[in-house]
C-alpha cells in the first residue's frame, strides 16, 4: 500500500516483488466465486497470478511420490475469464514489463467493490497511451463479473487490436511447494464463439465432474456509441479468444466491455449449466448497469456490516478504518448472503488463493461473532456445510474407535479427513507422520460455533432440526475420547494436538514413557470438552419434549450415558505447573526454555521458528514456544 | 384395493388390469426420490411400469413433429434399480404371467412405509414355491433403499438361480399420449462390477448433464447366516446383473437382500457421485437395520403429521382414516423433510409417474395449509424454489411487455414456461394454440402461497430476504396487466384464462368484437389481483424501515406507482350477471346451457366433457360447463 484512504486501498507504483501479494489483497470475490486482482493481460509466471476459484470447488488428484501415492483434494483454479490486451499496429502485445510506465494507480474501491487501475505509458516507439480499467465481481448477480477498459492513444494515431479471451489452459500453481504435485484439474469440454462477440468455454474438474461454463461478451464503444467490429477467432486449444481492430486518431479514446457469466452443475435453478451461462450473457446488461446494481448491493451490505469509528477521524483512526473495512470486505467476499444457499464453508485463506487448498479448518469461530450479529442466516449456513457431513463424521468417529462424530481438521467436499497422515521431508526422504489432524479441537469449535449461533439468533428450529443432532453427536464424541485414570480418580484426553502448531508431539525425553503420538491432556482441549459435555446437557434441557425424546431415541442416548457426562464434566484433569500456572498441555513445564535472544541476534526474523528449526535439525517440540494462542484461548 | 385397515391398502389378488394404477399408490419415496410400486420381475410393458425419479431431475429434448420443431422437459425416469427375479433349474425366469398363483398379498404399510407382497404360486412343472418381499425407499438416509425378498421350496429340491440387475436401459414410456415425442433421456457413463457382489452404474441426462450414479449390494442369507456364492457378472450394455445359484431342499427357504445407494451429481456434501454411491453401499447396513432406522424416521413423521378421527371407528371412519393416512403418506413421500435442503417443487402428479411430466403448477397453494401447521420448513423451501426462479420471472414479464415477475404456468428445472403454446391436432394434423399458459393465477396463488407461511410461521426473515421481493414483483406484474377501461372507469384483466380449463378462449359468436386469446375479466383472476395489490401495500407496512428503503430502491418502486395499486384494487372490474350471480368471466353468460341428460344418457361417464365434445368436432369453450371450481375457488 502506497497510499490510502478510508474506503479504498491504493497503489501508486507498479511493483513487480509485491504483485502476488496485491493480487490477493485487491481479490474481488461475491461468495461464489472469487477472481485475484491481477492485471487482464497478466499470465501465471513469477510477479503474476491471475485464479478464479468457485466456492466448493474442489477436485481430487494423485501423486506418487517417493513410491507412495498421495491424494490431495484441491480448491481448483477455474479458467481464467481476465484476458483481455491490446497492441498497437501489429506491434508487441501490452506488457508492464516493456513500456516506460509513465504513472501507476490501482485502487481497490471498497465502498463499491470495484478494483481500478490506470496506467500511463511509453512504448519504444515513443507513443504515449493512457490505460484505465474498471472491474467487478458482481455482487447481487452472483454468476455475473465485469470489466471496462478504456484506451487513450496520447499522440499517436493507428490501429489498435483489441484481444480478449477465456484462458482454459489454467493449473493449480499457485503455491510453490505444491508444484511437485499433479496439477491438471480441467478437462475442456466445449468451446466456442456465440453471436459473434461471445466467448463460450465449458471445462470439468477430472475427478469430481463439476462442468463450469464462462460465457464473455466483448464489446467497444466510442463515445458512448457501439463500434461495430470484425472479430476475428483465434482459438488455440483450451485457449478461446477473440481479436478484432480498430483504428484510433490521436486523442480519441476506445472503451472495451467484457461481460462474463459463469455457471457450474452445481448450481440451483438451472437445466444445464452451459446453457445457463450463454442465456444469462445474452440478457446482460451493459457494464455501467452492473456497476449500478453492484454498486447498491455494496452499499446494501455496508449499512448492514460497516464498522466506524466515533472519534474524530485523525490519521490514526483513519488508518485503522481503513484495515477494519478491508477485513470485512474480504469476509463478505467470501461469505456473503449468497452463500445461504450453497453447500459451502469458510476457507482459511478466503477464495483469495490456493494455500490451504481452500479446505476449511476452524476458522468459523473466529468470524461468528462479527457475522451472528449482522446476518446470522450466513453462519446458519456454514453450519450447514457442518451438518451435511455429520455422517461422513459419525464414519471417522467409529473408524477410530470412538463414539458420536469426529469432525476432520481440514474439510472439503465430502467432510472427510483432508490433512495429510504423512509428509515428506523432502532433506531425508523420508515419510514423517503428520499429527496435525490430531487438532480434535476442531469438535469444540463446532459445538461452540452452533451454541453462538443459537444465543445470538435464537433460532430453536435450526436447533432442533441440524444444531442439536451435530452438538449431542459431537458431545458423545468427547466422552468416548476421555479416558479414565484410576490413579488420578481424573477424566484424561491422550494423544490429541492443541491449537500451537509449534508442538504436535513430545520430544524424545519425555516420549519414553507414554504410547500413541501427539501430547497429553492439553489444557484448551480438556476444558473445551468440559464445555461442550456441560452445553450438551443443557441443550437436552432446552429442546421441547418431543424433540428430546428423538433424540434420545435417535442417538439411543440413555440416562447412564448421560451420567458420564456428568461424571466427565466434573472430573476432568487440567495440568497446572509451578503452583497455579496452566500447563498447555502435560509436562508443558518440562520443555526447555528456548533461547530467544541468540535465536534473535542469528536469523533477524523468527517469525517461522519451526522452518528455522527444521533446518538446524532441531524441532520446537522441545522448546516452550508457542505459534498459536492456545492456552490463552480460553480466556 | 381389495382390503384394507386404517394403515393398510391391501390387495389379496392379481388384476393385471389394475397394475398401473397400484403401481402409482404403491410409491415408494422420500422426497429426494421415488421408485413405483411395481414387482421386482416386472419390465417396463402393457400391464407394469417400474419407474423411478428424482425431485427435480429434468432433462429436455426435442422432436420434429409435423415439421416443426417441439421441446418438453420431463421428469427423468431414472435406471431402474429394482430388478431381482430367480428361475429353478434352469427353467424361466418368475413371471406372475405364467405361473398359477395360489394366494397373492401385496400391503402397503403406511405407518411404516414399506411395501410387502407374498405370493404361493405353482409352476408348470407342479414345483409350488412362496415368495415373499419388503421394500423401502429410505426415509432417513435420503440416498438408500432396500428390498427383502424370501422364497422358500415348499414341495421341491432343486438349484435355485438369482438374477440382480440395475437396469439403465429404460426410457420414459409412462404416458401413452407423449409416446411420439423422443424419449431417450439417458447415456450410460459406466457401468461395472464392483467387490463381486455389487452392481455400479452410472449414467448421465442427455441434455441437462444430470449425473445419477446407482450401487446395489445383493446378498443371500440362510438361517441368518450369509450364504457364499460365486456371482457371474451377465451385463448386457447398459443393463447390468449378476447371477448365482444356490440349492434349495424341499421346505427350505433363502433371503436374498438389495440394498441401493443412489446419489447424483447435484447432491451436497459429495465430491463425485459415483464416488459417493460406493462409499454409501461399502458402508450400508443390512435390510433389518434399515428397516428399523426408516420405520423410526417415519415414526416421528406420523407423530407430527398424523390426523386421526376423534369419534368412535366405525366402518365409514376407519376407510376415511385409510385415505387421509394415504394422501398425507404420498404427499410427505413427496414433500419431506428431505426436500428442506432441495432445490425443488410439488409436482402435480408427486414422483409417482411422468404425467404432467413431472412440472409445479399451483399446487402448492392445496398442501400449504396442511404442511404450514406441521413443518413450514418444507413450505418455505418450497417457496425458495420460486425465489431462485424470479429473475427467470422477471424476464418472462418483459417479454410479453409486462412488469415485475410472471410465474409460469408450468414450471421445471429453470422456471421458464414450459407449456407447450401450440398443440398438434391429430385429426386435423393442424397446430393449434394452446391458452393454457395463460393460467397467470398461479402468480396470485404464488403470492397467496408466501403470505400463508408468513402468516403461520411469522418468519419475518423469510419476508425480508425473499418473500417480499417475490410478492411485490408479482403484485407489480398485476398492476401492469391490468387496463383501465375509460369508459367503464374501471380496471380490467383481458387475455387470461382462469382455473376452470374447460373454458380457454371464447367461442366464436363472442369472439368477434375482442382482440386477443384467452378471456377476459375471469372473476377469480381479478379478484385474486386485487388481494395481492393490497397484501403488496401491507407488506410494505410490514417490514422494517431498512427492509422497505431496500426494496422500494432495488425494485425503483415510487410512489406514483404504490398509488396506482392502490387505484387498481379499488376499481377493478367484476363482471355480475342475472342481477347479482359472479361471471366466471366477461360474458359467461352468454355461452350455452348443456345438454347435461343428452349427454349423460349418451355416454355414461361424461367426466372428461372436453375430449367428448371435441371428438364431435365441438369444444366446452360453447357451454356452461366447469372442469375446476373457479370462482368457487374465491369462497
Amino acid at each position: 500500500m502506497t497510499h490510502w484512504s478510508e474506503w479504498s486501498l491504493i497503489y501508486e507504483s507498479f511493483q513487480p516483488n509485491q504483485e502476488k501479494l496485491r493480487e490477493a489483497l485487491c481479490t474481488l470475490g461475491n461468495g461464489y466465486f472469487a477472481t485475484r486482482g491481477a492485471g487482464h493481460e497478466a499470465r501465471a509466471d513469477d510477479i503474476h497470478y491471475p485464479g478464479t476459484y468457485l466456492a466448493g470447488g474442489y477436485n481430487r488428484l494423485q501423486t506418487e511420490i517417493a513410491g507412495r501415492m498421495v491424494e490431495n483434494e484441491d480448491l481448483v483454479n477455474l479458467p481464467n475469464w481476465l484476458p483481455l490486451t491490446w497492441r498497437i499496429n501489429e506491434g508487441d502485445w501490452f506488457s508492464l514489463h516493456t513500456v516506460d510506465i509513465l504513472s501507476y494507480r490501482q485502487e481497490l474501491d471498497l465502498k463499491r467493490g470495484v478494483l481500478l487501475r490506470s496506467v500511463r505509458f511509453r512504448d519504444e516507439q515513443g507513443r504515449q497511451s493512457a490505460l484505465a480499467t474498471r472491474r467487478l465481481v458482481h455482487m447481487r448477480d452472483l454468476h455475473m463479473a465485469a470489466v471496462e477498459m478504456t484506451l487513450v492513444a496520447e499522440n499517436w494515431s493507428g490501429d489498435i487490436t483489441i484481444r480478449s479471451g477465456l484462458d482454459g489452459r489454467v493449473i493449480n500453481a499457485g503455491v510453490e511447494r505444491y508444484k511437485d504435485l499433479n496439477h491438471q484439474h480441467l478437462e475442456c469440454v466445449d468451446s466456442t464463439v456465440l453471436d459473434r462477440d461471445t466467448l463460450f468455454l465449458q471445462v470439468q474438474t477430472t475427478q469430481s465432474k463439476i462442468r463450469i461454463a464462462e460465457a464473455a461478451r466483448t464489446r467497444l464503444f466510442q463515445n458512448g456509441e457501439p463500434v461495430g467490429i470484425e472479430w476475428e477467432d483465434k482459438t488455440e486449444a483450451a485457449y478461446i479468444a477473440l481479436e478484432g481492430t480498430v483504428s484510433l486518431k490521436k486523442g480519441e479514446r476506445v472503451t472495451v466491455e467484457k461481460i462474463l457469466a459463469l455457471y457450474t452443475s452445481r448450481d440451483h435453478a438451472i437445466s444445464e449449466n452451459g446453457l445457463a451461462a450463454r442465456t444469462a450473457i445474452s440478457r446482460a446488461a451493459r457494464f455501467s448497469d452492473l456497476l449500478m446494481t453492484h454498486s447498491k448491493a455494496w452499499a446494501n451490505l455496508w449499512q448492514r456490516f460497516g464498522m466506524e469509528f466515533e472519534e474524530e477521524a485523525d490519521e490514526e483512526n483513519r488508518k485503522a478504518s481503513l484495515i477494519l473495512h478491508l477485513h470485512i470486505f474480504h469476509l463478505l467476499q467470501v461469505c456473503s448472503p449468497h452463500t445461504m444457499d450453497l453447500d459451502v464453508g469458510a476457507p482459511a485463506r478466503g477464495l483469495h488463493g490456493e494455500a490451504y487448498r481452500g479446505h476449511i479448518f476452524w476458522d468459523e469461530m473466529f468470524i461468528f461473532p462479527f457475522l451472528n450479529f449482522r446476518m446470522p442466516e450466513i453462519t446458519r449456513s456454514l453450519l450447514m456445510y457442518r451438518y451435511r457431513r455429520l455422517p461422513e463424521a459419525q464414519c471417522a468417529a467409529q473408524a477410530a474407535g470412538y463414539h458420536g462424530a469426529m469432525f476432520p481438521w481440514q474439510s472439503g467436499s465430502t467432510g472427510r479427513e483432508e490433512t495429510q497422515i504423512l509428509h515428506l521431508n523432502p532433506q531425508s526422504g523420508r515419510w514423517i507422520p503428520d499429527n496435525s489432524h490430531r487438532q480434535r479441537h476442531v469438535n469444540a469449535a463446532i459445538a461452540y460455533d452452533i451454541w453462538q449461533y443459537y444465543q445470538v439468533a435464537g433460532d430453536m428450529k435450526f436447533l432442533c432440526f441440524y444444531g442439536a443432532e451435530m452438538f449431542l453427536n459431537i458431545a458423545r464424541f468427547w466422552a468416548s475420547i476421555a479416558t479414565y485414570n484410576d490413579k488420578l480418580a481424573r477424566y484424561e484426553i491422550l494423544g490429541v494436538m492443541g491449537p500451537d502448531e509449534y508442538h504436535d508431539a513430545y520430544p524424545d525425553h519425555l516420549r519414553s514413557d507414554r504410547h500413541g503420538p501427539a501430547l497429553y491432556n492439553n489444557a484448551y482441549t480438556n476444558v473445551m470438552a468440559v464445555w461442550v459435555l456441560w452445553r450438551g446437557l443443557e441443550i437436552l434441557e432446552l429442546l421441547p419434549e418431543d424433540w428430546r425424546r428423538h433424540f434420545c431415541e435417535k442417538l439411543s442416548l440413555t440416562e447412564e450415558e448421560i451420567r458420564l457426562w456428568e461424571s466427565i464434566s466434573q472430573n476432568m484433569r487440567i495440568v497446572f505447573h509451578d503452583g497455579g500456572i496452566i500447563s498447555q498441555f502435560e509436562d508443558y513445564d518440562r520443555l526447555q526454555e528456548f533461547e530467544w535472544e541468540t535465536y534473535r541476534a542469528r536469523y533477524g526474523d523468527i517469525q517461522r521458528l519451526d522452518r528455522i528449526l527444521e533446518a538446524e535439525g532441531d524441532t520446537p517440540n522441545r522448546y516452550k514456544v508457542s505459534k498459536q494462542a492456545d492456552v490463552l484461548m480460553l480466556f
